[in-house]
């Protein structure tokens, strides 16, 4: 199943994915039959999302050029982000291979969906790309089991995790560097994880800059997989319904080339997992304007 | 003004301080004239909060010694922690004092109130308190000058940093260190901004274990004051009603020591801000039971 939040004619709404037609059908938040928000339907748990997505496949088609896409989970409790997780990605950083993950976190102020600009921040031009795939918590807990880890996995979606160099090198702690208002995209949608390998293992992941493939990869290569991630995870905090991990980015980045490739106003990032979508954003200046966030 | 939240019978309430007899009044969200929870009122803004306060000024007294603490914000949209923040502390942990911040964050799992357990994982036995001074937003807001950046902050309190150290270092990101479930104390309530000096400075802290005074300084020793602090922080994103900014914390830490001063299950550590409030808790182990979490 894969899900699209979306919003059109300034209300929200969300749309399920017929594969037989290729088509979209949902509704917005204002129709007497709205199931509720995507994120209230992923804390409640159970089937609550997939029997709200069933009756939402007998709505009205949604033409996805017609609505504005947004993030596929609202207000995430945790986006926690891996680095260092694809060995040539380590090695081009200058980082030996770590044998414990290298976490930090996003916060959602930084978080932009499919199609909305990635904002390239006047105060320094080293804004990165980094593709990446996304796994979406379903179901909660804490010292969650290798064995059990995929049954609290709700599906996936690809993130272009923007990194401002300059800033995240400015302390030993990435944080600042990561959480530029606009420089985190997400999307296109959710796909469950019935739909894919488990662990959503042997997929194709490309990023693409100015149509220009810049990272090319396989799921496969992660050093800790998806089961790993929520294992150690959980072995020091609860995992919460709703919680990203944003999985790490494979060796291709402009801050490890020379010259150095970042991006710039104008400029198209895609980034496109196999089997899960095509994430596309355009960079703009964040001067004049501030970023109008909707999530 | 003098905010505290809690928890009694099963229902979550808040009351304010009424200075002039010591006494604490309120209600419970069953009342029919709660005014709404505090998060939604901070969210709210304007005069939202100081409105609800006054009306609860002439609700029933409520015993603190009846009742258990909550956090004083229930979600803060972001919990964002300074480290090395004053130069005897940096020093001692072998850093060189930064000019730009250092800066990590964390999740809401990792919270406990005041007089709930600090939670000892069973994974190491690293445990070191941090005692803090903790800045409440109130008004949301990007690129804020340092002119305007008090006008942002709703009040203070105190917070508990509770660091596990092994797990702060097996990366170069301090995450999972900082974030294991119940290591983060925060309370006992919230002081709003007009009670204390400008920028909560000049402010007597210090942090006793099983009464024994570890931690002393003054919140004027910080190298990165509360108005610098919100001025670089939204330089970079949107600050948002609710946000938290730990501040840091002093020389003193049990890691520093030779040899190590950890806390243990059966401990008591208490971090005292003057004016503020005396924020208490005691350890426990987290085996067998997992901590039962009330934001």
């Amino acid at each position: 199943m894969k899900l699209v939040r979306f919003l059109s004619k300034g209300q929200e709404g969300w749309a399920v994915h017929d594969a037989a037609t290729d088509c979209w059908h949902g509704t917005t938040s204002d129709s007497e039959v709205y199931p509720g928000a995507v994120d209230a339907l992923i804390r409640t748990g159970g089937n609550a999302l997939t029997n709200a997505a069933a009756m939402m496949a007998s709505q009205a088609a949604v033409d996805l050029a017609d609505i504005q896409f947004l993030a596929p989970v609202a207000q995430p409790p945790k986006i926690i982000c891996v680095g260092l997780n694809y060995k040539d990605h380590s090695e081009e950083s200058g980082f030996k291979q770590p044998d414990y993950p290298t976490l930090f976190s996003r916060f959602n102020t930084s978080v932009v969906a499919h199609d909305a600009a990635l904002i390239h921040t006047d105060l320094s031009d080293t804004l990165d790309y980094e593709g990446e795939l996304v796994v979406v918590i379903g179901k909660g807990g804490i010292n969650i089991s290798r064995e059990d880890a995929l049954s609290h996995v709700l599906g996936y979606s690809v993130f272009n995790d923007g990194s401002i160099r300059e800033y995240q090198f400015k302390s030993p702690q990435w944080m600042m560097g990561k959480n530029f208002d606009g420089t985190g995209a997400f999307g296109p949608w959710l796909v469950t994880a019935d739909e894919l390998p488990p662990g959503a293992r042997g997929l194709l992941l490309e990023t693409r800059l100015n149509g220009q493939t810049v990272q090319s990869a396989n799921t496969d290569d992660m050093v800790f997989d998806v089961e790993s991630l929520i294992m150690i995870l959980s072995e020091v905090f609860t995992l919460e319904a709703g919680d990203l991990i944003v999985a790490g980015t494979p060796s291709g980045i402009g801050h490890a080339r020379e010259p150095k490739l970042y991006m710039r106003p104008g400029d198209v990032c895609e980034v496109e997992i196999e089997r899960i979508g095509l994430l596309r954003n355009k960079v703009q200046s964040r001067v004049p304007a501030n970023p109008t966030v909707h999530h």
